[in-house]
């Protein structure tokens, strides 16, 4: 008999629904989201709850209540003194935006498209606080889609850039580092030109705001259904590779992106990569290894200028869009770059449209021949297409032993595999922006997450392709998913779960791990006095 | 042990997998959604499934798929050999929508607004299923918003109308039946005049049009807020109040409803009543027991008009935004009308955007004190307001000991509520159409209830105001639910459960719900022969 039956209160309440409480309070700290339930009980039971007595009641209230806490995200983080400080004034700015929106939920951010609300969030006293958050590593990026727009229209500055264009010179569909004009195809027909040509016919604020708008999603809110959404995100990367798969561009541009996802305060990345060869001036290819060498050689150089950086690793992420001979050569160059760079190369996903894809079902005796010390991070449930094959991913995701599931966006459609997630310690990335611009839910209150967060599901913040929305690589989404996702009362244990759970689930070794958690928590601590320092002295700021 | 560990099956794959499906299988007759987790699961532990056999992959695949359907809403129910017929027919319908879905989402009617998907659901050979399937009960109905928007301006034409408009004549606010000019203030500044003047000075064509948008959330697929949107749908009540509260119009509406609900085969009706008190044309007001009379003498005249008709029942349904005076009125009245109506008067619920009025928690004093025979229906949940004061109320709810909650669109969010609502036999009123127009959530393949249907939480589905988006009182979310929420292989079992909930979970007695029964399986029957014989018939028209 659990302690609860032996208060007297349980002596004054329906004695089938003690036994429930009791029955959940139990299974707590073993696996709280999942519930035992041998309690025999009859509908012709009297169980009136509101026979109860006024303090019964209320008793019975803060038990669910306190079930309800005691079993989500963060439930079993301890906080310091110093933390439990920080977290007043986090929980006062969480709270004044929550209030602020309950009376006008045209100034809840997370209610909004990110296109709208970005102005918003960046004004946003609570955004502040959590751009500075050491939020430990970022597990799911793209290659091509981590450097600012500012940096890649920086890009087309350089020299030997050649543009191609249609619709009379006004369409920018690609770009091509070249001596001579390229003789190269576009994935459309167009016309190729220098980039200064371009630049003198139309303006050069013309073309920096023309870019500004190609670079990513913007204006487009909204699309007419979300296969037209992910046509336009494919078309910006189809846009970028020619600018940065230049050769001496790549490495530069992955250590940009490290140096932005550090100034946004995450140090570690993990990067779902195609691994695509990279081409020289002269138009040449260099082998598969070489982009891997590239990666490798940048993060060592940026982890030596930047010794607070965790470094990052790659997942071999080639398209999903191929038959099963195509995932035969997948599986044959990862295990081959994976013996080459076993520290560097060590997962494989599919990425892109999942709904146009072949399933994973398709691919499994192709993929169960992944040696495996490759481990699996598929993306899987990036759809709401519910009982499809593509929603199927998700079973085969889980069944192949994946370590990770990409978005996972469906996964609480499927009550097993959400238990067998939570059972094996497969963490979801929860990616809110993303769905929300490739149109899967619109408001971030009803993204699905918040049922991971209330069965305390392993899960981590991620941004997807963050340059797409002009969003931070990751300030943005933890602010959607802290305030739009998590409810009002999840705290400061809710932010150092997320965070210590993006080094506990990601690729590194448990010594790599353990090297990693010491750089994040210097930077936690130090995050957490500034919290509290800047409080105090605002505070006498406010009395001088 | 389990049957399952015995197989050879097991022993090809790692034990904690096995024991897992085990423990979750074991639980399936007696609660399938909650799960015992009391194995013992280490991570070092080797449970890399891609060391399986192909054939051990391809039998837990199907092991792991053949769970998921069986613990769905529906899996209990046996289909007949006739049934299984139909079956077929309706599947082919719903794949082919489907397939042709994942092809052009834009041609899938539930990822869009109801205003831009009706023409298309109208023409869909599904729906026109689904409109003849004998629904059981509509058991999330509102006074003045269930007869067609083409019936109320049939009122328009009555003797003795007088409209009042602003704006300079140009915005109906309200109606009013009267023999002199009306000396009643409406909600808002207006001049009154009679209806036909208003019709002659702007033609009667043109009056129409007008109140065919009037009287409806048309055409505003969005809203800038779900605030803005219940702001307009209130305002649709208030405009009609003075139309059908009129005493001698009241009875003649509700039997309408009734006439339009059995068109679309639903054979009976719960509504949830304001009770107000009607007016007579000199002014002079009813008593409310009055009302209830009404609405008794006319499903006693409609039952006996309509031997299928099943009835209808009141649940008595003021509006939340009150004080705690205000509901002990509420509880004091509900009382006393129970006690003279005991077969008619027989729930309480509290209606109104819950965002706005205070929560239930702090009215739980004064509801305690309704009598035992009347009980809860709750609206609970009807908020994206995750953790709020407002999102509580499913905790009061259910502590209160409610027998339904009505929309519970946030239950999802709380496991132990959930468990609980499962656990006590509590249903949710899914209105998913109601959801999407009052702006919880556009695309109804996220809706929450997707969930419930996955976990087998009872449910029945309802409309809510269907007049107010010119849906019909419940094909249009039978057609959403079957096609939007429930997953592609969701078949007739779905159905049948649906419907035989909306009377096992309704307010009847069991007496009642022997006969209620009795009729719905006349009309069910025939129309599964309907559906095979029809397409017998169909077929040989093709040979010829």
């Amino acid at each position: 008999m659990c302690q609860l039956m032996r208060r007297p209160l349980c002596r004054s309440l329906p004695k089938c629904i003690c036994q429930f409480f009791c029955k959940y309070s139990e299974t707590k700290c073993s696996d709280p989201g999942l519930i035992q339930s041998d309690i025999t009980w009859t509908p012709s039971m009297d169980y009136h709850l509101r026979k109860s007595s006024p303090e019964a009641y209320k008793k019975l209230r803060k038990i669910a209540k306190t079930f309800s806490r005691s079993t989500a995200v963060g439930s079993f983080i301890e906080l310091t003194a110093q933390e439990h400080k920080a977290n007043q004034i986090i929980m006062k700015a969480k709270k004044a935006e929550y209030s602020t929106g309950i009376l006008d939920p045209e100034k809840f951010a997370p209610g909004y498209h990110i296109f709208q609300a970005l102005p918003k969030i960046n004004e946003s006293a609570l955004f502040k606080i959590l751009a500075k958050m050491p939020k430990g590593g970022a597990l799911t990026t793209h290659d091509t889609s981590m450097c600012s727009t500012e940096y890649l229209i920086q890009l087309t500055y350089r020299e030997n850039l050649w543009v191609c264009t249609r619709k009379e010179g006004c369409k920018v569909v690609a770009f091509r580092f070249s001596k001579e004009k390229p003789t190269i195809k576009a994935y459309r027909e167009c016309n190729w030109e220098p980039m200064e040509a371009l630049r003198e016919r139309r303006g050069d604020e013309n073309v920096r705001k023309y870019l500004n708008r190609r670079f990513s999603m913007y204006p487009l809110g909204s699309f007419s259904s979300n296969n037209e959404a992910w046509r336009h995100f494919m078309h910006i990367f189809d846009l970028v590779d020619g600018l940065v798969q230049y050769a001496p561009i790549w490495g530069e541009y992955f250590y940009n992106a490290m140096k932005e996802f550090l100034a946004d305060n995450v140090q570690y990345m993990e990067v779902r990569t195609l691994l695509p060869q990279l081409y020289c001036l002269d138009g040449t290819l260099l082998p598969v290894s070489e982009t891997v060498q590239i990666y490798k050689d940048q993060i060592n150089k940026f982890v030596k200028d930047h010794p607070n950086f965790i470094g990052a690793k790659l997942i071999y992420a080639p398209l999903r869009n191929v038959d099963r001979a195509g995932v035969a050569k997948y599986v044959k160059t990862c295990s081959e770059l994976n013996e080459q760079f076993p520290d560097v190369l060590v997962g494989f996903d599919l990425v892109g449209q999942e709904d146009v894809g072949l399933p994973l079902v398709d691919f499994v005796e192709e993929l169960v021949k992944m040696p495996t010390r490759v481990k699996f991070y598929f993306h899987a449930g990036q759809t709401n297409w519910s009982g499809s094959e593509v929603d199927a991913n998700l079973v085969d995701a889980v069944l192949l032993g994946t370590k990770r599931i990409g978005h996972g966006y469906a996964v609480t459609k499927h009550p097993l595999i959400m238990a067998l997630a939570k059972y094996l310690d497969i963490c979801i990335e929860v990616c809110p922006i993303s769905n929300q611009v490739l149109q899967l839910g619109q408001d971030i209150r009803s993204h699905p997450a918040s049922l991971l967060y209330a069965r305390n599901v392993p899960i981590i913040i991620s941004s997807g392709s963050p340059s797409y929305w002009h969003a931070a690589p990751l300030s943005h989404d933890m602010y959607m998913a802290f305030l739009g996702i998590a409810p009002i009362n999840a705290d400061l244990k809710f932010l150092k779960r997320v965070a210590k759970n993006s080094i506990a689930y990601s690729t590194l070794s448990d010594e790599e791990k353990s090297i990693a958690f010491l750089k994040w928590k210097e930077m936690w601590n130090k995050w957490i006095d500034d919290i509290v320092k800047n409080e105090g002295s605002e505070h006498k700021e406010s009395v001088k």
